[in-house]
Formats: structure tokens, sequence, C-alpha cells
């Protein structure tokens, strides 16, 4: 097995939302190792400029590059897929880098029958347009709704994933899209914080609406993109809790109580690094 | 009149949260200016450091101090008001500065019959204890209970401000707090976004319960303050569009369009200045 092989797989997002692409990833690919650093100093990004945006992915991505020598670059951050991915493949001509929108939107484009699909994302996202353009390139038919749905990144980070407050949320965001006259029959959730409420939305668009999780999806290109560029650790799973990693740029204590919920398993402030990027 | 009468008072958020305590301060000083910053390049303070957040609120103050010559500053941010209210008066001796923590507590204090007050805040202003500081300072013998009500910040800054869902999550938030033994008198909105909800609020919580809401008792303790201390403009009453002059670090667009549903009156973006700080 070449030293190259043996490398990290590095994950960058602007806070915990991007655990739920690392979940995905963990599940996936028992055998590699991650380093996740949460730019949490920082975060939001939704709410900063463009060169802002490109500026801190780039910090975040060196310290990646040059202290965890990753063999990879998992974006798993809406904000800074839409805008940093050139800056980053341009920064480091070497390594795969791969963003959250891309598969997500393949993903919602192969299992839409009809192309009927309505991307659920931040306000930011949303506005961005990128999931849009995405599913554009691939299907320029397809009937395309966006929705801003605020209120799941607060629901999701409070722990509050099932039971009626939540389905009464979910229902309020989008009775008006399943009240037209063209249905989706696709829902691709365009943010890393949504595949927590996967269960309460599916029970309030009913199981004839396929729901495409795009942290899934980036998992599954990943593990592709590792396959085909002969990087794929051959070595034996590890056990979980050594297998990752993890940084954060501020509030540790938070960042592993967050993650914890993401992660779906215990996370104490003890196994994050703090770090200054 | 003095001239130092008729200069501007500087109001100083995070964000648009305290333009619920700017709403206030018109209705109650219809004579006065005001010039209003909201440091949105940098919200949420909430999850920032101490020494962070007491830099970045004197950087605000001195851009209205120096460029706005304001005659008082008010500090409508509960993160800032915690810990960098001695710091502004250290620096700024000449004016008064006033937080919004102790006139909502002296409030809370003032109507509870029984001295059993329920703060309900942000994470962080919870986890920060400063309510709970000031109102035992008061009364030391107030039973105090906090509660962390983050999605009351999303629902407020989306307008979902009644209806169902809505008083499904104040229900949710509580829910134990009103089953306990003993049970709140009284609940101090102990954040800004929160006088938004105060009507579903007290739909859930019924009208035997006093609900304080700590942006109406600031634009009070300015009221006074500015009585006792001479400084209170003697001229008529301005058109409401010309009192405020509103400022924001970034992204001004939404800062006027959540403000607008903050202030309840029309406020575009060409309202506002972009500024640097």
């Amino acid at each position: 097995m070449s030293e190259r092989q043996n490398r990290p797989i590095g994950i960058f997002d602007s806070g915990v939302g991007g655990m739920t692409v690392l979940r995905a990833l963990l599940r996936q690919l028992p055998a590699e190792e991650f380093s996740f650093l949460g730019d949490t100093a920082r975060l939001p990004y939704g709410t900063k400029g463009r060169n802002t945006i490109i500026e801190y992915t780039l910090h975040a991505a060196r310290r990646l590059v040059e202290s965890h020598a990753v063999k990879m670059l998992v974006v798993a951050c809406n904000t800074a897929s839409s805008v940093s991915l050139p800056a980053l493949r341009v920064q480091f001509p070497d390594i795969p880098v791969v963003g959250v929108i891309e598969p997500g939107a393949r993903a919602a484009v192969r299992v839409s029958p009809k192309g009927r699909i309505a991307v659920l994302a931040t306000e930011a996202t949303v506005r961005g347009g990128a999931y849009v353009e995405a599913i554009h390139r691939l299907n320029p038919e397809a009937q395309v709704v966006s929705r801003a749905c605020t209120l799941f990144v607060a629901l999701a980070e409070e722990g509050w994933l099932e039971g009626e407050v939540v389905e009464g949320v979910v229902r309020r965001y989008l009775a008006d899209i399943f009240a037209a006259q063209v249905k989706p029959d696709t829902l691709l959730l365009g943010c890393t914080h949504f595949p927590l409420l996967q269960k309460a939305i599916a029970r309030v668009v009913g199981s004839d609406v396929h729901i495409v999780d795009s942290a899934q999806t980036t998992a599954e290109a990943v593990s592709i993109i590792l396959k085909e560029t002969g990087l794929a650790r051959t070595t034996p799973a590890l056990p979980a809790e050594e297998a990752v990693h993890f940084m954060a740029t501020d509030n540790v204590s938070r960042f592993a109580a967050t993650g914890a919920l993401f992660l779906g398993r215990k996370l104490s402030e003890e196994d994050v690094e703090l770090v200054d990027i």
C-alpha cells in the first residue's frame, strides 16, 4: 500500500452540520481515517460575502493539507461548496476536491421520476441558486422549486427531530409547494443539517415522495473517487472512535455537544482540538 | 437648548434584535434622534469569547461616539450587555451607558408578586447567568429558573409570530417549568428577539403570568436617565422615518428586511448605510 493511500480524508465545514457527511462517510468507508475541521469561530458563512468565504475556506483547507497531509478534500458545507470549489482546485491541484452540491443534484435527478424536484436549504443556499443550476445542467427540463427552511437548522441543533412541533414546522414550509398544480416527486435536502429531520419530513410528505440526502450522496461520491483514483485504504476497518481527528476554531464544548447529536455517537470536549487558522 | 441635548442616542446590537429596543424608544421618546448600528458582519456574538465581544463592542461604540457624537449609548444586545458595560464606561466616561439586563431584571423583580421568575433567553445568555445575578442582587430571595429558547430567535427572524406551530414551540420549552411545584409568576423575556413572540407566549402561559419585556423596560430606563441628566431633547416630535440613522456592517439587504419586521414599519436597503468598523 502506498503512503498516499494511508493518509486521512480532510473534511471541512463552517460548523457541525458537516458531521452528517462524516457520519455517512464513516458508515460507507470503515477503513478510512478522517480529519474534520469546523470553523466555528467564523460561522455562519451563509451571511458573509463571496470573497470572504473563499478566503476562509482556503485557510481551512491549507490547515488540512499542510498539517494533516490529507489525500482528499470534502467541503461539507453548502455555502463554501457553492463558491469555493474552483479556488480550492487551483490551490490544491494534486488532490481531489468534492463538494456537497454536485452529488446531491446528481442523485436528485437520478431518482426523480418526472424531474419535479424541490430543493430545501438555508436562505443563503437558496439565494445562491447553486442546486437549481446544477440540476438544470444535468436535466434542463427539470421543474425545480426551492424553499428556504431556516427553522430546520435550529430544530436540528436543538435536537428536536420528531414529534408534533417538528412536523408542524415541516408542514408550514412545504404546504404551498405540495398545494401547487405541479407537485414535487423528489425532495433534495440541500443543507447538511437537514438529514436529522428526514423522518419527520418523510412523515409529512408521505412515502411516494423521494427524499435525497446530500450527505449520503456526497459520501457515495467520495467512495467512487477513492476507487477511481486508487486512493482507497485497503487496511481493515478502524474503530469509529479512532478514525477521526476533530478540530474546531472556537467553542469546543458546543461543537462536541451538538456534534454528538449530528454524528449519532458520543463526542466529548477532550476529543476535539482547538485550532487557530 | 444646549448643543448636547440635540445629539442623537446611539444604539448598538450585534444584529437586528435590538430594533425591538429602538421601536420602544421611538414610541416613548418621539422627540429624540437615534443612530442605530448593527454589527451584522460579526454576529452572532453569543458564541464568541469574552474578550472578543468586549473588543467588538468598543469598536462599535467608538464609531457611534466619534462619527455621530451620540449623547448616550444603549447596548441593545444581551451578550454585549452582560460583558462589555464596565469597559464601555471606562472608555466613555462622559456619556451614560445603558444595557438591557439591569432594566429587565429590575422590572421583573418589581412586578413579580412572589419573586418566582423564569428568564427566557438564548443559550449564551442563560450560560452567562447575568439575569439571574442581577435579579438576585435586587431580591436575594427570588426563585429564578432560566430556559434557553433557541428556536424563538429563528421564529422571530422568520416572521412566524403566531399560530399553532409557534404556540407548540412555546409550550415545548415551557411545559416542565410550569409543571414544577413552584410555578413562575413572571416571565422575563431576556432576548431582544423575544418581544415579537409575546402574544403567542401569553396565550400559552395565560393571563395571570406577568410578562416583562426587556426592550420596553430598557426604553423606560433610557427615558428616566435622559430626564435625570438633563439630556432630553425638548423639540417637537420628529417623523419616525427621519428619526433614525441606520448602519450595518454587512448584508444590508437582510438587515433591512428583518429589521422592518422587528421595527414594525417599512425599512428599505437604501435607508441603511454600510459601514466598516
